[in-house]
């Protein structure tokens, strides 16, 4: 599929779905994250361990609208030219990768503008991959929020809470989008009620294994819109979160640095 | 300028170098990086701040050939669709970025095999800034590569060494490139008797904060064929190498994960 080609499609499902967009009410409040870096405490603490949280890229990977977004083109090869080059498009949105607060915003902070401080942070990661089991559609809720600070305390500044739903496990088969029949996917995401509540501590990001911040079958981007006008940005399709501890490691978001950039393919990886 | 006139410019380009590059004999040897993660010592007794190691990327950005390789395309705009969002182009090599061993070997390593062990180490700054500042040609040598080791001790394992030119500073101008009469690049790089010296070592990258491993008048990329086949990768543009100390950092390395590629544009961050 060509160029225009793939626009011309994302376009169309995007053009369906924009009288939600219209509908949806950005939270604009929220606190900007600061600029001064302040060293998580488990860092300063010391780690012995580093876990891989990022998926492989490749022009398969699923993506929220079932297109191809990542294109590959190799220029040069070690047997015609004695070195190996290729060139890669991609849709900022596409494998393991960051939403900045630009990406549903109308001036929010580009992926370029994350203060570096912001990248390094507290990793919170909450456990919902038994509810999920039963139920693809399951959401991270308040409650949960309240359980786990109920065990493992509060969220610390500019932490990263994670959902954990199990969903890392299926991204090489077609339970990753989990397609139904009413054409939505089927996958766990951030309630919009439990993004509201993180807005009232100190969290700086959040995170999924699925390919949403909002679950499959969100009919208006609910979180998107509650969470990114604040300043804080999401991380979407981690892997390997069923490896790390609740709390204690630090996250270390190697999000891209292009100018204007409204998210793009990250290297996530946390010390433990 | 189109996709197809910026290939066939960029290979023009490479074809008048490829005599040398038939030339140059590959060094084959070496270690292949261990896939056993040992945690660096000082991440293991803690930092306490963050330094960004990674330049804006943008359209302008200086390349090794002078020639554009980064695009960006707004797919989405807020005002129109309530959300912003691009895709980008980009060659391989652009901006803060990694050479995989693949970059110069016929099978070596890809960007998305470096084992995620080898992408937070130990960082060690070799500062040549004094000598460059008076000769654009200078490369770091095995004497600048003794009295480093003289002060500091021995190479750590799976280190990223690192050469402080005081380029980075020149980003934004013409002096990045410093394109002469010659029709050559005239800036610091490593001397391939250096990297053969840490072939020896436990060093498993090397890092420069010009455009090339090579310096920029090298006729045969002797540097990239003595490092890059060996298994260990290399880091070309870092930012901000004037802020750390010669030893002590710990270096994470955001690499990008796509399949087969030969490297790509990184996050490289210092924990101090």
């Amino acid at each position: 599929m060509c160029d225009i080609c793939v626009t011309q499609a994302v376009k169309e499902r995007m053009l369906s779905r924009r009288s939600f967009f219209r509908g949806a009410a950005a939270t604009a409040a929220g606190v900007a994250a600061g600029s001064v870096f302040q060293a998580p405490a488990a860092l300063a603490q010391g780690h012995s361990a580093v876990e891989d949280l990022t998926h492989e890229l490749h022009e398969g990977f699923p993506t929220f609208f079932g297109e191809q977004q990542f294109f590959f083109d190799q220029k040069f090869t070690y047997a015609k030219d004695k070195f190996n080059l290729a060139e890669f498009r991609v849709n900022e949105h596409t494998g393991t990768h960051i939403d900045a607060p630009l990406h549903f915003s109308a001036d929010g902070m580009s992926v370029a503008e994350i203060p570096v401080g912001n990248l390094v942070v507290p990793l919170c990661i909450v456990d919902i991959a038994a509810k999920a089991e039963d139920n693809p559609d399951a959401q991270l809720t308040p409650d949960d929020l309240k359980a786990w600070i109920a065990t493992h305390g509060e969220i610390p500044a500019n932490a990263c809470v994670a959902m954990h739903s199990g969903w890392g496990r299926h991204v090489a088969t077609e339970r990753f989008r989990n397609t139904g029949a009413d054409d939505m996917g089927h996958y766990p995401g951030f309630h919009v009620e439990a993004a509201q509540m993180l807005l009232e501590t100190q969290a700086g990001s959040i995170g999924v294994d699925t390919l949403s911040l909002d679950h499959g079958m969100s009919p208006d981007f609910a979180t998107h819109y509650a969470w990114l006008p604040s300043g804080r940005f999401g991380i979407e399709c981690l892997a390997n979160l069923d490896k790390l501890p609740p709390v204690g490691a630090t996250l270390v978001v190697g999000a891209p640095k292009h100018r204007g950039g409204t998210g793009g393919p990250a290297r996530v990886i946390a010390l433990i």
